[in-house]
């Protein structure tokens, strides 16, 4: 027999759909939520406020409370421009202090088995921002997986025309790295991407 | 700068309050609720629900949405009480389909560092249900902790001369358990409680 109440059996099914959280965590998730009424409460009130509150700026697709965080700030970097994945890629790039023009947010990568081309990104809005003038550099820093690396393929392909330089993020060892633990496809990443040293 | 609107900043910490649930996979849930509308707007509802519908069984304190799953069904046996320390470990113990008696939710274990007693617990609650007479075995299903052990022997202390029988669950090598995998206090235990053989 079931011992969970239906609003429990709900409350787990709904915690397992998010991605990492197994059957059981989904039970130690349910069980603390259930103690402690306060966080479920507060939990679920962010929920329906980021979703009411925040939105995407229709400039560069970032997630935006009002205004944009990068696009509204005058002390940015107008002539580079860095196209990433998803606004999460933006916030890790960002985390760095490395760069300070501005972003762009495909929304996904170009995936044709599951029926996603250009016009399921913001891939139009992109040449239309290089194309209004201004841009010198477009940084790709789409993820190094077969989409990722065919969505950067294509906007080059689909930039060059417009006069504007493309510049692909760098792959290789990460911080810290030991060559005998490193994957394969990063160590041949590495090696093509050599540089002289003096 | 943190690219992050103060709502989605919110529901991340939110997010990370929860058991198992570290500063990336917030950022992936946080991700996967911001695209995703009707599955965080569920997650959501499902969260008030729960706590606006589901309460503590006054008897036995499994959770319960109006009637008591166990206490409100004639089918169960009255006289074994199975003690455990939170209604979850109540739903893997009838998950079995070994015991057919009633539960009791301690909702907690002893733990006097922490200001613990046994009026912070559903302790009296037990007493009485001994004292009302029908029960004939308490059976201790507190976790193999320090907390749970100390729990068990505090109840079978005070349950002893109210001439009910007690006895805890066993502990042992699991099913399918290696000797050399398994860890020193199980194995220990595994041998104390061995058992004769013909």
């Amino acid at each position: 027999m079931d011992l969970r109440p239906p609003s429990v059996r709900a409350l787990m099914e709904e915690l397992q759909k998010l991605p990492g959280v197994g059957p059981r965590s989904a039970v130690r998730m349910a069980q603390y939520l259930l103690k402690e009424r306060e966080e479920a409460l507060r939990l679920s009130q962010t929920l329906v406020q980021a979703h009411e509150r925040v939105g995407f700026c229709s400039t560069c697709f970032l997630l935006a409370e009002g205004s944009c965080p990068v696009c509204d700030d005058p002390g940015r970097d107008r002539t580079v421009i860095c196209v990433v994945e998803e606004p999460v890629n933006a916030w890790a790039i960002e985390a760095t202090g490395e760069f300070k023009g501005l972003y762009h947010v495909l929304l996904g990568t170009l995936d044709p088995l599951r029926g996603i081309g250009p016009e399921e990104l913001t891939v139009a809005k992109l040449v239309d921002r290089v194309a209004a003038g201004g841009v010198q550099e477009v940084i790709l820093a789409t993820n190094l997986t077969v989409e990722g690396e065919a969505t950067a393929h294509f906007l080059v392909q689909l930039l060059r025309p417009k006069g504007v330089k493309t510049s692909r993020i760098a792959f290789g060892l990460p911080a810290g790295g030991e060559i005998s633990y490193a994957d394969t496809v990063t160590l041949a990443r590495a090696l093509v991407a050599r540089r002289g040293m003096e």
